[in-house]
């Protein structure tokens, strides 16, 4: 992590204790939760790129925002990258109800803004499928906040000025899977990544995605139409940057 | 309907025989799922818009490519709609165990190309998550297509044509739930609605969606900014020839 | 469907807006579902026939009481039917949670009678098992009309009046499945289905019913003990008179 | 237990070694599994009365077919008698669970035939959704039985000639729970339970079954038409001869 | 069963009526229930020795404490017993399910201190995790009870007394699975399995435990380091002794 | 982290490529997965704690055996610390789903050795659950290393070394919940923590674990008996080092 660690502490949920929390409250009904996922990421891409970005985005927003940030839920659902090793994956419901027990979680103690930093395309569905299901079990447990409790799924890749910037930099190479901007904001925040770029021949091109063998067929080393080997870590300092303004400014509407 | 029920015949698998539907699949591998559902479509909206319109597209679009059409699934994920009398909701992890079971039903035959034809938003993210849980399954139990099994939402309201048509005729008036195009599409299928029709304030404004309290509580007459009113039976008949066009021409590059 | 539409039209819920429903309910607590299932009926018979046939009575049964009909879940309990083509089965577990998810969604509103008019044996067990699931969770999320809510399966088919005149048309040549009576019922709404029909060997006898192969090696054309050949839709428009006053009796009792 | 134990013991799964079950199962692929339920039995019944009966039958019906005797599952589906003290009930899907369990668990061991004697009426319902369940799980793991495995429910309440003795002994006031007939067989296989017999006003008569309020309204002591203190233990002793010698044929031919 | 069964019979839950557990719950909100496996133990230990001797040891313990006891759950979690005929496991999540419904049913009813005699290493996991479960449903459902309800798993062959006899009797012969101390209780409560008692071969040393296929691979008789041989009746009743001691103890003081 | 990154680099799976991951799997067949929780600990500690810890072991563990570290599942179940604000739970049954997909998937991809490092107590039972129900999808599946999957909990604060170190060090005042030496490590880790240190008044005294009423009213700081003041960074670093050697000489001999 290349931003000081004593800028973030202040809003990293784990470093607080419980009557920190409480008083935050007073203050505060908001709250980021990160979420990523674990796969591949083409050859030579790392197979933590969705996490370590969605946490790093997630605290920079944190910080700049003084809303608080769970830690990283770096598990999510990964079916269709199942067939390259080393991906770890759960199931659509399985990553529903993690959601769903994280959100209950958090409405029980008062939080009523749910702020989910995404950084994998393939969480977004079951997120909000995730968020209808907790929002029906507040009102049926009859929680205090339930009616005012709100779910947001930001997925900072998406965000428009993120977006641009990839299009300005890489054109039709970003690509849709292992692409260089969340490759190099991975370079940004892990600089020993920096040994694996390479490279590549051209990727096989995007296309649907179905069940992991056909994702294998299809996009053999992993690539949805990118070239990673265009990222830099100077890219990815600013993609971090631009996301996280953009999603901070989005967080700030959705708490008042 | 308004379609003669004799050019639909032929494409309904519900009136097929199990024979008939085995020598179909020596040519054709693929099916349609309409999928609907069940809930309020402001104050005179039909709360059965989503099923009536999908089912209606989808038989459409399998009397022009001769894909075979299954039933409709009429309940669909409406928790946030609940707040409003009549609304039937399956809960997201229902809703996934259903097209779950569907696909997995489907293809054990040996289907595999599966087009679930869509005609509301809040199903979308659990079809999503469903496909792929299904897909995980298919390959769990090694069923022969699980390498080929393909599924593809198709939302006939999004469609590019059919968004174009609405923005034409009704601008920002088009809004985002009981739309005038889907209710103009109702009373092009079910011209008694038409009594219901009639002027009305103007509408909440659309806006994110959240519990089934805060919906009403923002959406106090169940619109997202709409002006059903607007809505003519002819726009609805345009409507369906233009999803139909689009969807079928979708389907046919999904099938190949 | 031969019933004209406008005659139907007033009591399916899919037809009324949410401030109908609201107005309804003032009179009357009581609603019906129709449940059917997506399964082979012999090697003439339409995969449709149980959600066809209980959709029909239902309407019928609506019609005369003035109960409001929702649609019909089309997709049921039909594992053992999986080994035929077309069949599309939602596992026990799956179709128990919808039911669980339909009755709960209408006892929210206020609905206190749910009369599920049902199309296919197979569905018997598990609508029981949902019932007295949601009986449950009706009083843990501490409705209002949990102490009053009832729900009440009512199997067209098994209608006194029903089987006996199934009986003296067609003695034992009635069967088990695809039988002569709910083939009947489809030829009458479903004129088309007539081109299907032509004499069969003698079927292989009716037994118990255990997983989808052995179900497919003892009833090799799916039927078991019957002759859907004596189906006649003249049959069918009287076994409808015959299930609907059953029914719609039955219903009436069950409001009060 | 009045039966000598050591005619049972040779039966009694629970009393055999595993090298002993599979030298068992070379000749015999069959085993019993009694199902009873721990729910209210009105204000002088056992709470045992439907796990004590249920297994009481099954293991002289092992004993006289030589056919093994799971230990009971004396926990089930009791949900509508919760509203009165004892009562442990699983919810349907918690049974649902249980029994697929077992018969998987049997069925891995090569026996195909799982002949399940219940004592409760509210596990009818539930018992058979869960082998619909079981036979398709057999079917996805690929179990060498799967084509060959069939679960069989028997309510020894309702064998012919136990309904016949009752309707005989006791008329209309055999009733439908807390029944003479389920009381005499526990006063035979638990004498100190005759020190509870006593008369008991007009009980409630008998209807359908929804959640534990509405039951409890309707039946206040819990009977439901029944004179529980019209039973004898020597009436016990015939129920449980003849339901012996009706379900033992019953299982020998299902055997075969 | 060598107990005089009448001194059994006052607390066993199953010969109570529902009117005489409504006044015990005036006096004690306590309650006992003995939780079993049935699977393999060895070339010559019964199958039901965890169920048999949980409820020797519960009902021992219920009649020196006056603590009402369920009947057993027989049926455990054995997953790893699956590769020796007999055994009858249920998953982690169905024992899970189990132990939270009867939980809840007993809370219900006012029983605030729920005590599980186990007899299987296996369910510990399990059992502590439903317990879990159990405690958020009951504040989720506003059970009165909830904020009072506690439950405690007594593992009878863990009681320190018991382990130091074991120990003293049979030093490391004892073993982790088909034990002498657990086969020798099972001699004294059923002395029909003495016929079964035979000098073994050496065993396979204890070890972790992992999958069905694994566990057989390692422990090929099933046992675990054990020489059951050793075992005699006489042990068992003085085992049955130290455990009833030990547990009612302990029973006591989790009353108070 | 005071680790220096890059020593940590080589072994943390997010920061490997899948082919990266594939060769390695040609040498070793073992992973390690740190799981922790997001909890209260006290009116001092990191509500991070258990999960801060159980990675930072995990990390080390792998710095020194060269094996593999997944991300840590930060959120485990806490269910009995949801009275205290900021706790994150994962209901016992949805993380038993998470970590039987975490192994799942690890294991189809060739690991046969999941070494899970746990930072908190209250994840144990439910951590042996899961394993339990993966190996036996792992069989029911077929996967190919099925038979040599193992899975093994390491708790690193119950590591003998460890124990001794923290009686030594606090004797009585370890406590049983935000005890002094899980705090010394966070101390180590996260040096800002320091501030929070203050003295507290007598804890509460530990006890057993049953729902969060029950848990907040017992100890109403949320401490368990401990000192969380005696902790200090030294000690910490003297825990990492403890711990790590204790669990890396297990890891080498689970591997072999």
């Amino acid at each position: 992590m290349i931003q000081s660690a004593s800028s973030n502490d202040a809003i990293r949920l784990q470093l607080r204790s419980w009557p920190e929390v409480e008083t935050y409250l007073e203050n505060c009904k908001g709250v980021i939760v990160p979420l990523g996922s674990t796969e591949q990421h083409g050859p030579t891409g790392a197979i933590g790129t969705d996490a370590l970005t969605a946490e790093a985005v997630a605290l920079e927003v944190g910080r700049r925002t003084g809303v608080l940030v769970t830690p990283a839920q770096a598990f999510g659902m990964a079916e269709h990258h199942l067939g390259f090793a080393g991906t770890v994956s759960l199931q659509p419901s399985t990553l529903l109800a993690v959601l769903h027990d994280v959100v209950l979680s958090l409405a029980r103690h008062g939080f009523e803004r749910i702020y989910v930093i995404n950084g994998h395309g393939g969480n977004i569905a079951t997120s909000k499928a995730a968020f209808a299901q907790a929002y029906a079990t507040a009102a049926d447990r009859g929680l205090a906040v339930a009616p005012r409790l709100r779910c947001k799924l930001a997925n900072w890749f998406m965000a428009g000025p993120v977006m641009q910037e990839a299009r300005s930099l890489y054109g039709a190479e970003e690509g849709h899977h292992a692409t260089p901007s969340e490759i190099a904001l991975t370079l940004h925040l892990e600089p020993s990544l920096q040994t694996k770029q390479r490279p590549l021949p051209d990727p096989a091109p995007a296309g649907p995605i179905h069940g992991p063998e056909d994702f294998r067929r299809r996009h053999p080393d992993g690539r949805m139409g990118s070239n990673p080997y265009l990222a830099q870590a100077s890219h990815g300092e600013r993609f971090l940057e631009l996301a996280a303004t953009a999603l901070a400014s989005d967080l700030e509407a959705f708490l008042t």
